[in-house]
């Protein structure tokens, strides 16, 4: 059966997983150091990661595996709030954004997709998490979804029961402030098994796998 | 720069990784025990996993990544000696090898290919683990050399210094006998930088990147 997967959530010790204000310099808040820690190069696979091999890295790289769509909130996209201007902004990402599959971004303001030679076709839906999972799922022939982030819209899915897979990363940093999963989602633990691994370099990976 | 990588090579709490007998009823002698643990559905990512998504599973699925080719022991490829017979033995996989990429198998009993429709060739080449080395080179594309096992083959390339990646683990079985990939390796660990992560079923995962 499909699985809706989240992975490398990072979260602080203090329990953030993105900063207070996004701008065009600071694509996730205030919490760059969160991501100080990522390997961005390891989502495709360790045959692109740079040496050495490691168990962050592998686990960084289940990524992609088995995915046939993304859902993002706006935020992940870009800064931008209300209707969208004529600045021809097209991600964060450049002309090789690294998804490959239909992207389903999550906006209240709708505009006409934006397609990538790689693959990578931009989505703008306003829905809530039920609906744009069922038209995610038209667009991944039968593969996983995977939730993109960030945080808030993370949560809107865990709340709606719809996550079946979490791989979340703390990271020994703290922030002080910023948006974090977990607010509203008390006993959200019972509903899933959890296996919890730390790395050599001092990271927990924790893997959710939502009770059958 | 290719790397030369072995992955999920298990190893019992007394160092073996094979038992001492292989026979068509056994295919890894009397070492089964040390496969209980192994998860092979895994080694095509974790698309094609069952519930629930572990970290061995996700450690296992970058069996696959970036390989361009695997080299491996007659002994792994079946369990005859000497000059091979009429017995139409094409592998212990049926008709669906998990490789997809060429494979060569290390005998002195020279043969014509075998080739599947899913991507897997085997070659029957008489070799040391230099001249195999450039003979994968040539058909692997530019991507990574996968040394498939089992023990005895991965040992003689690790003497001959030429593997950059080893991927470990230690299982708590006793077998009580077998086959090592330590004998006659004295310090390699000087050669390698290692990371060691233990997961929740209790397998620990080695990874010894070759120092630079």
């Amino acid at each position: 059966m499909r699985k809706v997967r989240v992975h490398n959530l990072n979260i602080s010790l203090d329990g953030y997983s993105a900063g207070g204000s996004v701008t065009y310099e600071k694509p996730i808040g205030d919490a760059g150091r969160l991501f100080g820690y990522f390997d961005g190069r390891v989502i495709d696979g360790v045959q692109h990661v740079d040496d050495p091999i490691t168990a962050d890295r592998i686990f960084t790289s289940a990524w992609g595996q088995g995915i046939g769509a993304e859902i993002m909130g706006r935020r992940k996209f870009g800064p931008q709030t209300g209707p969208w201007g004529d600045d021809d902004w097209r991600g964060w990402w450049g002309d090789e954004p690294p998804f490959k599959t239909p992207v389903i971004v999550l906006t209240h303001h709708e505009r006409e997709p934006i397609a990538f030679a790689n693959g990578t076709v931009f989505h703008f839906v306003d829905a809530g998490p039920a609906q744009a999972l069922a038209f995610a799922d038209e667009l991944a022939g039968g593969r996983d979804i995977r939730l993109g982030g960030g945080p808030t819209s993370v949560r809107e899915f865990l709340q709606a029961d719809l996550v079946d897979f979490l791989h979340l990363v703390t990271i020994p940093v703290v922030i002080g402030s910023g948006v974090s999963i977990w607010d509203g989602c008390a006993e959200l633990q019972d509903r899933f098994d959890i296996e919890s691994v730390t790395t050599g370099r001092g990271l927990t990976h924790q893997f959710w796998n939502r009770k059958r």
